[in-house]
């Protein structure tokens, strides 16, 4: 671990206690939304569409109603009509479809029987008449003339002069600043590059699933895995028609999401089935379902453009990018706009970025979403600048690299943030110079995210014995509960074993953001932080009452109440004495913070990826990886450096491996992990991570998010590395065997500078 | 209902909605402690003594751990020692006992197995050598010299002067004021009687129950039925000898515990067996279980002497006053002593109090602990003197009333009470002129309890769309869900429908004590009301930012924020409009209160029983039932009326015929509903509840507790009727058919005023 700024002295923050939730998870006795059975439930199964673009002309349940087991079948007709102007139109509609289907997988009904096996074999026996339509699969057939429009009502948004017909466009985002043309003709290099990437998947470990069970009083309790169950509620609350009042959501362990899980796709249906059968359901997705019907980070078709000045000092830039959103419109276009510049000082740029639907299942956020490909495009054409220059890559990011006060992409300055010291951090690790063989190859990148803060509460309670429970509204998704728990131990004084932290149910703590945008140990961190010191506030209240004395004259130091006053000496009042007399002294001691964050610290990260390429093959292994990202400050470094190798792994994949395949009918062909490659552990060395701690100055303890800019550099690192071993370049994923042996072919052989 | 003082004319307290959990319980889906079932659990049975007094010699486990299905067996040796000094001894020995068992049905062992069955057959495999001694079974049988002791360290505390042997005497309480034996010499009229009565059940329909899930990191989670699940926490952390922070216990609904579920049995019994397996280990007692093992009233023997000038004024009163606590000391003489005397100004009085040890169950609190006893005495002697003097009993009462400026026994002033509008209400109804005919008879008594503050915590969360949650730490017995959210649509200014009163588990809301003493609505109440005022001067702050105004110039009206400044007129802002902008106003909408609640208000009953003794058969039948009661102010008439008749039906069958049968070694014959005789809904007639609201000035709303006084009249009540209608005074409980008949008998026929 390489510090670059002297690290504060804390007693817990920044130590790696075992988390809290680690044995019960390595017993296997954590429980997993589909862990949970209840008494009587039924099983909740699916009906999707075997087709990519239809009307459904009628959906016929009386056969599947009839099937022995039986108890309820639901189709869109039983939720509330949604109409397109609704601002959750996409989300409503796709959970269930209404009039139309828009991907080969898209849920039309669902069936409820005592049995699994009845439940599918009904679904089976729903007849739902469709009229197919032409579909359309990629991005150049939704923008080619004369295109089936998928949405009548899509009138893309941001167009100038403005769309005077639906097309499948929904939006255009502009962002530009000084004059391109211009920058551009002063330049002494311009690189000018093309990229297309596919779908890929979260590949979280555990399916979607849940169980609902909706009393007769219109109340209904949902257990399910999420990234955030108050959006569980009010997702579901909108999709019934329902106020928030009538869902509780009890949130399960989560086995990975990673932005796939911050929608909703079963929970409705699990409510309505329950609803309708009087009886608890549960639901699971399939692996399949999973890959058809659930969402994958956009594909999409980039065209990035560069200028320097032969010292390397970038000038211009211009950007058109193009997602796909599939089914409905996604932020991969706004994001990618945000994102692509963002890391340089780029004095003159242009940015426009399209979203695009298909056919294809709508796609969901995955960890810096739309970012991992806007790095591919600009830190591979930046690659290509550096070796035209002849000047080190990360020398040529350290003459571009933004600092505090540069003007973000939209226009707002930046805070203190750590780009220069991560790239300083990766020169001087001795990985860096690590000697490579023949048909080996290094290649480094950079990557940035820009977090987010949003809503957060959190309650404290002081337990009779001392000891403390803590109550956040964030599911744990990477270690948040010890991170919760490092932070409260800090602020009380007492050890982080003698802290409970919990993830509270929907109507167990105050009002809670999804776990996204890397904010839970930020946002979700500064609101314990604030309940935990008005705690403190009380504690020295409650000690001034017992010792007789003023509230001013008490101190809370190490974890007691420290008397400071003049009137001789007082012996100090460690809490479990505080908490024994609560009772006399005013009652029990609890607190709440509740807040909307703001000030959350962009993360910039720096990888270099070592890796050699099997000439004969086209495979790729992984020979070294070295990470460093600008965490602010580590709460628990071990669960950073945890964020940091999981970014790494998936970014690998998604360089190298993954892909959705879809025949010429929209199915997707490999869904399943037998088909669909992700790394696994023999895949991968063990990752080198490197914590540099630049305290964002608006954090209590100077956190930023650790948990998305991982998987940004991965991608282009890997394309650089796989250049510098063959001297093939490759702008289109993923970079597999077959497509690494077609680039060494096409080039006569592979002659990087490492090359045999 | 009759009002006496005018009523505050609340928008939403005082109404009758629909309870919140109401159509879960009619519908059969509300889940109690036993309907909660766990994968993988096992089943948990208790091996008991057969003995009500022996030394346990050894106990053998092996043949019982080798059988099938068999995966864990615990004894006292699975638990820390504990020494006899230890303020938790008692509860300690009395889950589980170490070396000695005290009463037939005491815990030894437990068994967790694969089935019931198996479970069953270990239990019965588990081979436990007593040393078995004479037992002592009454309170004579223990106070007689050379008596068999129980606890050789028992030391009468508070004798005088001081105990110099161990005996079975726990505890002597005494009170007096003024001169006992000149108020006696002054007397006009002096009565002194003897009572003695039996332990009876609280015989709640849901026996106890639970489930443990303990994992291997040492934590873990209980479901289960209890009148205070902080209290299972802490005891069962005691027990085990492990902090609070690793015990999470989760309310199931319960199903009437009335005292009977303030103390815990099972829960350290599983969590030590699902440690030990490995596994959940639910555990469900049977009603023989219950009977045998868990808390009766104690049995008593009582002496009360009154004296009254020709008037009817009261000028002396003496009480002796024996309770046996089963196998431990309770606090049965203590809460007789306390209330023995209180309803009445009694200027000379002296009351000594004794705790005894018996070889029966542990006694437990059973609604009103000992007051009911203690008013069969008073309220009797009180009759006869009325009868004596020829005064109206209730014109008798109304003399001697106490009111507010009163000193109580411990010598306190009494706060504004309603004993005196109590009294006029009953008095005034057309129920105490009703006709009685042959063998009907009319009994009128009074009742006091003094009602408890204690520990509540409660927050309240406000949803996205306005709606809000409100959470507390009490248990719902009465319907106290309704009443948090009708106090809290009060303060708030939003329906009550709108509000969803959640009962939350150890880490949902801050500490909580038991919900006893009839303190829920009050304390728990004012903690509710504590955090919607925290929550309106947040409103209030977050409606001045979206008008841009200042705070001052904001008032909380009806649910809206007014604004009250001379900045021209602007729109009010309703709660919806508040919580829809929350985010960009501060974020999450959350206050908390948490209090140790004092003031609770002393509550009065007035009872009159008309009944009908069937000459032939000694058979009671109650014809009319008026009960008036002081509730402060009833937040929900309905289940205060509700708590009036449920106190009054069990009230009866402790007068008629409730009572535990031991055989002569101490083992209990009756343990089943078919032999131990509760009132059915045929026994009883449609009880008059007359609410009489004297509000408490010490609560927001005026609220003094209503759960208990209504049991304390009914015993006296239903003895004056039956000497009315029969002209014999019983004195020793239950009135059971044959002890009338005998009384008749021994009488020569029946004789009372209404006699045929």
């Amino acid at each position: 671990m390489t510090v670059t700024e002297p690290k504060p002295r804390y007693k817990y923050v920044g130590t790696r206690p075992v988390r809290h939730d680690g044995l019960e998870k390595v017993t296997g006795r954590a429980r997993f939304a589909a862990d949970l059975n209840m008494s009587g439930q039924l099983h909740g199964i699916v009906v999707r569409s075997p087709h990519a673009h239809a009307r459904i002309v009628s959906i016929d349940t009386a056969a599947a109603e009839a099937m022995p087991g039986v108890k309820a079948v639901i189709t869109g007709d039983d939720f509330p009509a949604v109409d397109s102007s609704d601002r959750n139109y996409d989300m409503c509609v796709n959970v269930v479809a209404r009039d139309k289907v828009f991907y080969e997988g898209h849920a039309v009904a669902a069936v409820a029987a005592s049995t699994g096996d009845q439940a599918r074999a009904a679904a089976a026996a729903v007849v739902v008449t469709y009229d197919v339509l032409p579909a359309v699969l990629t991005i150049d057939e939704a923008l080619a003339p004369g295109a089936p429009v998928l949405h009548d009502h899509m009138m893309t948004s941001g167009a100038n002069p403005p769309a005077e017909e639906p097309s499948n466009i929904s939006d255009i985002t502009r962002f530009a600043d000084g004059d391109v043309d211009a920058g551009f003709a002063d330049a002494d290099l311009i690189i000018e590059r093309e990229y297309t990437t596919v779908p890929v998947h979260q590949g979280y470990i555990e399916p979607h699933a849940c169980v609902a069970d909706t009393g007769q009083d219109g109340h209904t309790t949902i257990w399910c895995s999420s990234q955030g169950h108050f959006n569980v509620r009010s997702s579901t609350a909108t999709l019934l028609g329902w106020e928030t009042t009538r869902i509780r959501v009890i949130p399960a362990e989560i086995g990975g999401g990673f932005g796939g899980k911050t929608t909703i796709y079963l929970e409705p249906l699990a409510v309505a089935l329950s609803a309708k059968a009087g009886r608890p359901v549960k639901m699971v997705m399939t692996r399949d379902e999973v890959f058809r019907a659930t969402g994958p980070a956009p594909g999409t078709k980039l065209r990035v453009k560069l200028g320097s000045d032969r010292d390397g000092n970038l000038v211009a830039g211009d950007a058109y990018l193009i997602y796909s959103g599939g089914a409905y419109a996604g932020p991969g276009g706004l994001l990618g706009a945000m994102t692509v510049f963002e890391s340089y000082k780029i004095p003159n740029f242009n940015v426009e970025a399209l979203n695009v639907v298909v056919n294809t299942a709508r796609s969901a956020a995955y960890r810096a979403p739309a970012a991992p490909l806007t790095a591919f495009a600009v830190e591979t054409v930046l690659d290509e600048i550096a070796t035209e220059l002849g000047i080190d890559p990360i020398d040529l990011r350290l003459k571009n690299a933004v600092t505090e006060g540069d003007p973000s992409t939209m226009g707002f300055p930046l805070a203190r943030v750590g780009f220069i010291e991560c790239l300083e951090a990766v020169r001087d690790h001795p990985n860096y110079n690590a000697p490579l063989g023949p048909n080996q190859g290094r290649g480094v990148a950079a990557g940035y995210w820009f977090n987010i803060g949003e809503s957060s509460s959190a309650t404290v309670n002081l337990n009779e014995d001392g000891t403390a429970t803590v109550v956040t509204g964030s599911p744990d998704i990477g270690g948040s509960r010890a991170s919760m728990a490092l932070m409260a131990a800090e602020e009380l004084g007492i050890d982080p074993y003698d802290i409970r932290p919990v993830v509270g149910d929907t109507e167990a703590v105050g009002f809670t953001d999804v776990t996204e945008g890397s904010r839970a140990t930020f946002a979700t961190g500064m609101a314990v932080v604030e309940a935990c010191r008005k705690m403190v506030v009380e504690l020295r209240g409650r000690a001034a009452k017992m010792m007789g004395v003023e509230v001013d004259d008490i101190d809370w130091v190490d974890g007691q109440a420290v008397y400071t006053g003049s009137d001789g000496e007082k012996d100090p009042l460690p809490v479990a004495a505080i908490t024994a007399k609560a009772k006399r002294t005013g009652g029990p001691l609890t607190a709440t913070g509740s807040l909307e964050a703001h000030g959350a610290g962009p993360g910039f990260a720096v990888h270099v990826c070592d890796l050699e390429v099997d000439p004969e093959t086209g495979v790729v292994r992984i020979l070294r990886y070295t990470a460093s990202q600008d965490a602010g400050t580590a709460i628990h470094p071990s669960y950073v450096e945890g964020q940091i190798q999981g970014g790494v792994a998936q970014g690998v994949g998604w360089a190298l491996n993954e892909e959705y395949i879809y025949d010429s009918d929209g199915v997707m062909e490999n869904p399943s992990f037998l088909d669909y490659r992700v790394p696994v552990a023999s895949d991968l060395p063990m990752i080198d991570a490197i914590i540099v701690e630049v305290p964002n100055p608006a954090h209590p303890y100077g956190v930023r998010g650790v948990g998305e800019t991982g998987i940004v550099p991965p991608i282009p690192a890997v394309a650089n590395a796989i250049y510098n071993a063959t001297g093939c370049r490759i702008r289109d994923l993923p970079m597999s065997p077959i497509r690494v042996l077609d680039a060494i072919t096409s080039a006569g052989g592979s002659n990087g500078s490492n090359g045999a």
